[in-house]
C-alpha cells in the first residue's frame, strides 16, 4: 500500500491493487486542484461532494457521494471540494 | 487531514471531519486484524470485501462493497480482508 500526498497534503490517497488493477482511496480538503491523467480514471465519490471540470467543457459539475465521473487518459481535470470529501479512484 | 498507519502499515487510513463528525477512509491489506472502538462506528465497504466478527457472536460475516456494518462503542471487532479492500469509517 502506498501513501501519496499532493498539494502540501491537502489531497492525500492510499494506493492499492485488486486483480492487477490499480485503485486509490483519498481525501480532498477544501480547495481547487488540477490533476493530469495518464491512464483513464473513474472517480467515485464516497463521502461528501466533489465538483469537477473535465476536458474543455468549461462547466463545473456536482458529484455528490454515490456518484462517479470518468476522465479520459492523457488529459486532465479540475476538482474542487467545499468540505473535505472522499473518493475511490479506479485506473481503467 | 491525518494519515494513520496500523499493523506495520497493513491498515492505513486518512482522517477528516465533516460538519463536526469524524470520518476516515482506509485500506485493509490481506490479513486479520482486531480493532477496539471508543465511539460507535459505521464501516462502509467501498472497494472489495471485508469479513467482520463483531461482539461475541463468533461468526465471520461477509460485507461486500456497497454494504456496511456498525460496531458498538467501547467494544471491538475483528476484520479480515482476502484482497486489499477499502472502507469509509464514520464515528457515530
Amino acid at each position: 500500500m502506498k501513501h501519496n500526498s499532493y498539494f502540501d497534503g491537502k489531497v492525500q490517497s492510499l494506493g492499492f491493487e485488486r486483480h492487477g488493477r490499480k485503485q486509490t482511496v483519498g481525501v480532498i480538503d477544501p480547495g481547487e486542484y488540477h490533476f493530469n491523467t495518464d491512464a483513464p480514471e473513474r472517480m467515485i465519490v464516497v463521502a461528501g461532494e466533489l465538483l469537477a471540470k473535465i476536458g474543455t467543457s468549461g462547466a463545473w459539475l456536482h458529484y455528490p457521494a454515490g456518484t462517479s465521473f470518468e476522465i479520459p487518459g492523457t488529459s486532465g481535470f479540475d476538482v474542487k471540494a467545499v468540505l473535505p470529501s472522499a473518493y475511490v479512484c479506479e485506473f481503467l
